[in-house]
């Protein structure tokens, strides 16, 4: 068991962070002034400074000291609304960097959407900013018969919607699959953190309302910008 | 962007995996071994091999070498079914070991179920196995008025079974919350691998048909052993 000692500096630590988070304009007082605050050893400091990053709510930036994450997004996945759409409702700005446009098969998405193995797909890659701060990259990977001319209109605009709007798909049933990971390296580089970073994986595979399979979509989330939240009522 | 030799090397490494499983009983060959098979070196490989580990697919055990991980148990939060049921419905084996029993307030529960700071609970740390290989750790906070003896009985079996059978309570309303964390020292430890793992903390705020709060549940999950999954059926 680690000593109860370290235990009690991980709660005092965290009540300071949460009450001083304004005050400190998002950014911790150094380790030195920390470790003299609460009378203890760097070492100690640093095992519970670990703990907290662990959990979320603080990160580290390369040299330029510890500092308190942003809120976590929170996202419903029982709900239909898209990336924009929620992260504007929680008070946030969106934003969308389209990284590569191409036109190849996709093992995974072939699986997932159950058509042949070496059916080509419309490929999107961007990367997502919630104000201004990278929290995912994605592949989105659209049956070219569903939105023949996507990638020389595609910008960055909202998939679901162009697909509705433009190509008249009605997206009806979604089949999603989330998984923690640890970032991998392309996509850790994408994310401007270092390989390994603990990440979350979402999946989602979306056919129209006549089962049409219309698009696979991988999602790779920085792990301490996303709080997946489920609210459920009905007798057990 | 990384090499595409190192990308195709995961690729194949990936297909060899999942076609030897059997044959190899779980294990892979030595990285010696490998390397001279795809002709590459050991640092490619390794580069590999981390690949496939943040995916959830291998996992290292202390200097035994490199393992095929299980199947993800896979779990659907919109459902009903406690661990045990669906862990026996997907074909493997459920353990339960009770780690601690005691009476203390806990901040978190108190805020998740909108109780005063200092309510005490009947607190249950339990450890959980699938087919004997540790999964998962977790605190069970339970409102002591709603089941006053519990941790006289308490042995290991189902808390929503018994909370059910012995005290009446119907459990109608959860609110779940999931995040991708780094197991702190102290889960880790008692999931036996190193802190800082990659993990999936999973939180569940329980109340009963009349809105009374019950039970809040902390879990921490090895990353490679879960697959939270959701089908949706509903226009857009």
């Amino acid at each position: 068991m680690p000593d109860a000692y370290y235990l009690q500096l991980t709660e005092q630590l965290r009540y300071l962070i949460t009450q001083h988070a304004t005050q400190w304009e998002g950014k911790l007082p150094a380790e030195r002034a920390l470790a003299e605050r609460f009378s203890t050893t760097r070492v100690t400091l640093r095992q519970a400074l670990a703990q907290l990053e662990g959990e979320g709510l603080i990160h580290r930036s390369n040299r330029r000291g510890w500092f308190i994450s942003p809120a976590r997004l929170v996202y419903d996945p029982t709900r239909d609304a898209g990336f924009n759409d929620y992260v504007r409702a929680q008070g946030r700005q969106p934003r969308t960097a389209v990284l590569m446009l191409e036109t190849r098969p996709h093992l995974a998405a072939a699986r997932a959407l159950e058509l042949a193995d070496d059916q080509p797909f419309h490929h999107i890659r961007r990367r997502r900013y919630v104000d201004d701060r990278a929290v995912l990259v994605e592949s989105l990977w659209v049956v070219p018969e569903c939105a023949p001319e996507l990638l020389d209109i595609y910008s960055g605009q909202s998939l679901w919607g162009l697909l509705r709007e433009r190509w008249g798909h009605h997206l009806a049933n979604r089949s999603i699959r989330m998984v923690s990971e640890a970032l991998s390296p392309l996509d850790a580089e994408e994310l401007l953190v270092a390989p390994g970073t603990a990440g979350l994986n979402i999946c989602r595979a979306i056919f129209d309302d006549q089962q049409r399979p219309i698009e696979f979509d991988e999602e790779h989330w920085l792990h301490d910008s996303l709080c997946i939240s489920v609210d459920l009522s009905g007798q057990q």
